[in-house]
C-alpha cells in the first residue's frame, strides 16, 4: 500500500480523504475509551484516533508501544474544538484510523525522545534513536538545503564539481595529517587531504575555470568544540577574476542560502573591512559585530602614568593598551567583574584593571577605581574624551603583548556583549552580521620555530606592489586573503593565489623552504605553474560551522549526523577499533612496544 | 577586463559584436603575413587573427607560444568563404584581435595535446597538461552532468543528501580495509568505508525516509582496468517501498541521466531477468543484451556419447555442458578459433570444441570437427535441432564444472559478439541494452573457507517464503537483491535489507558467524534494528563506471580527474610516499623491519 504523504504534512487539504501513512509512534494515550497516537516521521508528528468500534485496529492499537514502526490508513477529519494545536501542521485534523499494520515492533528505547537534557555520551551512543528526534531531523534538512542552494547557485554561474583524491600525498607543512599505510608499496603512506588546496589549483592549470565540490577534509589535531577530525568544505575555486569578483560571487551564494532556506534577507554587499582595522577596533580578525563595544587604544596616554602595568606595555612597541567602554556598566555588581577577570585569565591576560565612571564630569573624584591614585588627571581626562565615556560608564582595560590584548579584551567584548546585561543594555543587536576581513598580513612571525610561517597558506597571492617585501621586510607584507565572517564565526576564507613560478618560489624562500624541499614537496604544483597558469583564486566554506550557526545549534556534532567525540571516538560504533595482526603485517607495519603488548 | 563568453562560444551570434575572450594558445600558425591563434577553454576552440597593422599585439602575437594564458579582445567576423570549420561551434566566425595581454608565458609542454598515442605513465605524470586535451575536458564535464541530473532528480522524489564518516569501523568481513592509525587511541585504527552501507541502514532507522550520497568509497584490492583504490558511489536507500518500486525509481534515474545528458531515450521498463535464466542463457549474471548469442544446454544430449570430455561432465550435476551457436561462423578461419581456444584458457576451460555445420541437413557428414566421430548420430541430429543450427554456423562448446562453462563461454559469447565478425554478421546490436537481474542466491559456498559467503552482503532481506530456507538449505535461498546492468557492465545494485533483528542473526548463524562476532562487529546495527526499524532497501551505483560508460572511455582512469596507476600509486602527486619518523611515533607504529631499514 502506497503511502499518501508524509504524515507531518496530513491537514485540512486531506479533508474528508483516505490516507496511508508511515511512521513511529511517538506517544500513544488513552483517553475515555479511545486509543490516541501521536505518530511521527522525518516531516512532524499527527495525531491518529482509534476507535474502539474497530476492534481489529483497536486491538492492535493496545499492542502498540512507543517508537514502533506502523502503517495507519484512516480518514482525515477536524479535531473536536478546542483540542488543536497550533504547532503543528497537521494540529487542525486527526486521522480516523481503519486499519493498523504493525511494521516493526520496538523494545523501550533508553530514553524519552523529547528529554532536552540527556548527555552527550549518551545522544552519540544512541546515535539511531536520537537522530530521530525532530531538532536533529530538522538540522539534517536543514544542512541537506544549504548544500543543496549552494550547489544550484554554483551550477548556475558554470561552477563545476571535480572529485579530488581522498588518498594524496602527505605534506607535513599546515597542521597534522591522517596517513594511510600503503600495502602494496610497503614503507610507504597516504594522507587524508587537508583540504583539496593543491588539486584545485592545478584543475585551474588545467582550464576547468570554475570548479567546486563539497567534500571532506582531515585534520588530527586536538580537538575543540567546533572541530572534528573531518569535517566537510564547500570548497570554490576561479580563473581570471580578482578577489573583488571573486567576493561578490561568494556572498551573493551565501545571501541565497539564508534567503532561500532561513528566509533571511543579508546585507547586499556585505561590509568589507581591513584586518588591521579589525584588529585595532575588535582585537579579533572575525569580530562579532553584533557587539556593540570597541577598543581604543590609549598608550600613548599612558606613556608617563605612575600605574606600571599601564606605563609599561605603553612604551613598548610590541605592546598594546586598549580601553572597551562598556555603556551603562557602572552598575555591574562585583561579582561579575571578578568573573570577567578570571575569564581574561584563560587567554593569558594577568588581571583585568577597570574604572567604573560614576561621574564623567568630575575627575578624578567621579571615577571609582584601585588604579585611579596611579594616573594622573591630564591622562584620566583624556582618557574619558577619547573613549566618549559618560557617567554609568565602565571602562575595562587590556596593557600586554599586542596579541595577549586582543585575544583578552576581544573575548571580554564578545562575552559582556552577549551577557544578560549585554543584552538588557543594548550591547548586542540580534541577527545576521557578515563582514568581510581583507588584507591580511602575508606572514605570522612564529617564535618557536624562529620563522615566518604562512598566515593563509603558502600559495596566497601577495598585495600588488608587495612582493618586493617577500624579500625585504615579509612581515609588512599583505596577502590578497579574504576571510568571510559571520556573527564572529569565520565561515569562509580564501585568497587570490600565486600563478607564477617565481613568485611562488619567493614565497617559499621568504617561508625558508629551501628549494629542495620546495622541488620535494610541492614540486606538482611549482611544474604546473610554467605551464601558462591561469590568474585564479577562490575560497573554501566550512559547512559544518555555516549550518551550525544558521540551526542555532549548540555544537558542530549536533548538525553531522555520526559525528566523533572530543576523544575521536564514535561511540556508536566503536570506532577506531584494534585490528587483526595480520591486517597489520599487511600493510608493513607494527605497533609499538611501549603501546602493544 | 570581464570576459564576454567562454572562447568555445563565440558564434555568429556575436557577429561584428566586440568579445573579450581568456583561453591558452592551442596552435599558432604564421600565414601570409598574418597570425593565426587557435585560442582554447573549456568549451572549446576559436580561431584569432592578429593583423600586422595591429603593430602592439602583432608583436604580442610573435612571442605566443603554446599554452600561453591569454587575454583577447577583438571583433567577431565571419571567416573568409571556404576556410569555415564544421567541427567547432566557432567554425563559420573568427575574432580579429584587437589587444592581447599573455597573462601568462608556458615552456615547451612535454607532448602535444592533440597526441592521440601518449602512454598511460606520460599522460598521468603531466596529468595538469593531460587534463588540458579537450576529451578529458569533456569527459569531467559529462561525469558533473550526470552526477547533477541524478542530484535533480533525486532531490525531486525527496531524497536528501546526508553525509556519513571517512573514519569508520574496521570490518573485516568483505574486501581489504584501507586503515588509518589513531593518534589520540594508541594501538587502534579507523578503517576507510568500503560503502555507507551500515550508516544508510542506520539512517533509515533514523526515519530519514530517503537518503543519498555521492561519495567515495574504498577497498585496498590488487587492482583491475576497471577499478581504483577509491572509487565513488553514488548511495542511495529508502524506507517503506519494496523492490518493484525502488527499481522503478532508480531505472528512472538512469533513463533521466542518458535522456539529458545523452539525448538517449532508454526502454522503459527495463526488461527483467532471473539470476538463474541469466546464467543459463548466458552464463553471466551481468549478461551484454547487445550481443546476439546464447547457450544452448545438450548435457542431456551428451549422456551416452563416446567422447569423454562431454559424457564426463554430462552426467555430474556439478557441471554443464553447453553449445553456443555462431550463426554464419563456418567461415571462420582457423587462426580465430585458435584464438578463442587461447582465450577461454584464461577462464580455465582446457580447451574449446566445436562443430562447423557446413550441410545441416546432411548429418554427419554435413558436419566439421575433431569430435563428430566420437558423438553418435542422433545426439549430434538432436543437437542441431535444439541449437536451430543452420548451413553455415558454427557451434562451440563448453562442457566443465559450471563455473568454469559459465565463465568461459560467457566470455566467449561477449568477445565474438563485439568482434569485426561479429559486428559484420549481425550478432552485435549496438545502442543501449540495460537490464536488471534479479533473484540472486543468498550465498556463495566458498570452497577455500569451508563456509557460505554473502553472495550481496550480509544485510540482504531473503525473499519472502525462503526464510526457513536460511537454516535448512541456504544454498537455495534466494535474495529480495537487483543488479542493474548495462551493456555487460554490473552499474548498479542493492537490495531490499533486512529490517528485523531476529532475520539478521539467522543470515549471520547461515555464515557462520557467532553471535560473540556478530556483537563485536555488527552490534550496533542489531541494537538499530531493535528500536522499531522499518521495512527499507536501496542501491549504489558505480558512478566511475557509468561515467566510463557513457563517455565511450576506455578506462575509468579517463573519468577521473587524477586517478592513481594499477599500482595504487598517484604519478603526478608521488603518493604514497616515505613519512618522517616523528609522524609515525605520534601515531604509535612503526615500520616492519624487513621492509624497513
Amino acid at each position: 500500500m502506497n503511502r499518501t504523504c508524509y504524515t507531518g504534512e496530513v491537514s485540512k487539504a486531506h479533508l474528508d480523504q483516505t490516507v496511508t501513512l508511515f511512521g513511529w509512534v511517538h506517544r500513544r494515550r488513552d483517553h475515555g475509551g479511545v486509543i490516541f497516537i501521536d505518530l511521527r516521521d522525518r516531516a512532524g508528528l499527527a495525531q491518529v484516533v482509534v476507535d474502539p468500534d474497530n476492534e481489529a485496529a483497536f486491538e492492535t492499537a493496545e499492542r502498540i508501544r512507543n517508537e514502533y514502526c506502523l502503517r495507519i490508513t484512516g480518514l482525515v477529519r477536524l479535531r473536536p474544538a478546542g483540542t488543536t494545536n497550533p504547532d503543528l501542521l497537521s494540529g487542525e485534523v486527526e486521522i480516523l484510523c481503519r486499519e493498523i499494520e504493525i511494521l516493526n515492533a520496538s523494545v523501550t528505547p533508553p530514553f524519552q525522545l523529547d528529554d532536552d537534557n540527556l548527555s552527550e555520551t549518551t545522544r552519540l551512543t544512541h546515535r539511531v534513536l536520537d537522530l530521530r528526534r525532530p531538532q536533529m531531523q530538522r538540522n539534517l534538512m536543514l544542512r541537506y538545503r544549504v548544500s543543496l542552494v549552494a550547489r544550484n547557485y554554483l551550477d548556475a554561474l558554470g561552477f563545476i564539481d571535480i572529485e579530488t583524491p581522498m588518498l594524496t600525498r602527505s605534506t607535513p607543512e599546515g597542521a597534522r595529517d591522517y596517513l594511510v599505510p600503503s600495502r602494496v608499496n610497503p614503507g610507504e603512506f597516504f594522507a587524508l587531504p587537508q583540504s583539496p588546496q593543491l588539486f584545485k589549483q592545478m584543475l585551474m592549470v588545467s582550464g576547468f575555470d570554475r570548479y567546486y565540490q563539497i567534500t571532506k577534509c582531515f585534520r588530527d589535531e586536538d580537538l575543540r568544540a567546533d572541530r572534528q577530525p573531518e569535517f566537510t568544505q564547500i570548497d570554490c575555486e576561479t580563473s581570471f577574476l580578482d578577489e573583488v569578483q571573486i567576493r561578490e560571487i561568494f556572498e551573493g551564494m551565501v545571501r541565497e542560502i539564508y534567503r532561500q532556506v532561513l528566509d533571511v534577507a543579508l546585507p547586499d554587499p556585505f561590509p568589507v573591512m581591513g584586518w588591521e582595522e579589525a584588529m585595532r577596533r575588535f582585537g579579533s580578525d572575525k569580530p562579532d559585530l553584533r557587539v556593540k563595544l570597541e577598543f581604543t587604544d590609549v598608550a600613548d596616554l599612558m606613556r608617563d602614568v605612575g600605574f606600571k602595568v599601564f606605563a609599561g606595555p605603553a612604551n613598548d612597541p610590541a605592546c598594546r593598551v586598549v580601553a572597551l567602554r562598556v555603556p551603562g556598566g557602572a552598575s555591574m555588581p562585583r561579582s561579575e567583574i571578578d568573573a570577567y577577570t578570571q575569564f581574561v585569565g584563560i587567554y593569558g591576560a594577568r588581571g583585568l584593571a577597570y574604572i567604573k565612571v560614576n561621574d564623567a564630569a568630575s575627575i578624578p573624584d567621579g571615577l571609582q577605581s584601585p588604579i585611579v591614585k596611579n594616573i594622573h588627571a591630564d591622562a584620566l581626562r583624556a582618557l574619558i574624551e577619547r573613549t566618549g565615556a559618560q557617567s554609568g560608564d565602565l571602562i575595562f582595560f587590556g596593557a600586554d603583548r599586542a596579541k595577549v590584548v586582543a585575544d583578552a579584551i576581544g573575548a571580554l567584548r564578545v562575552k559582556i556583549g552577549q551577557s544578560e546585561f549585554g543584552r538588557a543594555n543594548g550591547l548586542f543587536e540580534p541577527g545576521w552580521k557578515p563582514l568581510w576581513v581583507v588584507d591580511f598580513p602575508m606572514f605570522e612571525y612564529d617564535e618557536g620555530e624562529g620563522r615566518y610561517t604562512a598566515a593563509h597558506h603558502p600559495f596566497t597571492c601577495p598585495k600588488p606592489g608587495h612582493e618586493d617585501l617577500l624579500e625585504t621586510d615579509p612581515g609588512k607584507a599583505l596577502a590578497r586573503a579574504y576571510d568571510m565572517v559571520m556573527n564572529g564565526w569565520e565561515v569562509g576564507g580564501g585568497s587570490e593565489r600565486i600563478h607564477r613560478a617565481d613568485v611562488q618560489r619567493k614565497v617559499f624562500k621568504a617561508l625558508k623552504i629551501d628549494e629542495e624541499e620546495a622541488r620535494l614537496k610541492f614540486g606538482f604544483l611549482l611544474d604546473a605553474l610554467q605551464y601558462g597558469a591561469p590568474p585564479h583564486g577562490g575560497l573554501a566554506f566550512g559547512l559544518d560551522r555555516l549550518v551550525t550557526l544558521m540551526a542555532g545549534a549548540e555544537s558542530i556534532r549536533d548538525v553531522i549526523a555520526f559525528p566523533k567525540t572530543q576523544r575521536a571516538q564514535c561511540l556508536l560504533t566503536q570506532a577506531p577499533s584494534a585490528v587483526d595482526e595480520k591486517q597489520l603485517r599487511e600493510l608493513h607495519i607494527r605497533l609499538r612496544q611501549t603501546e602493544a603488548k
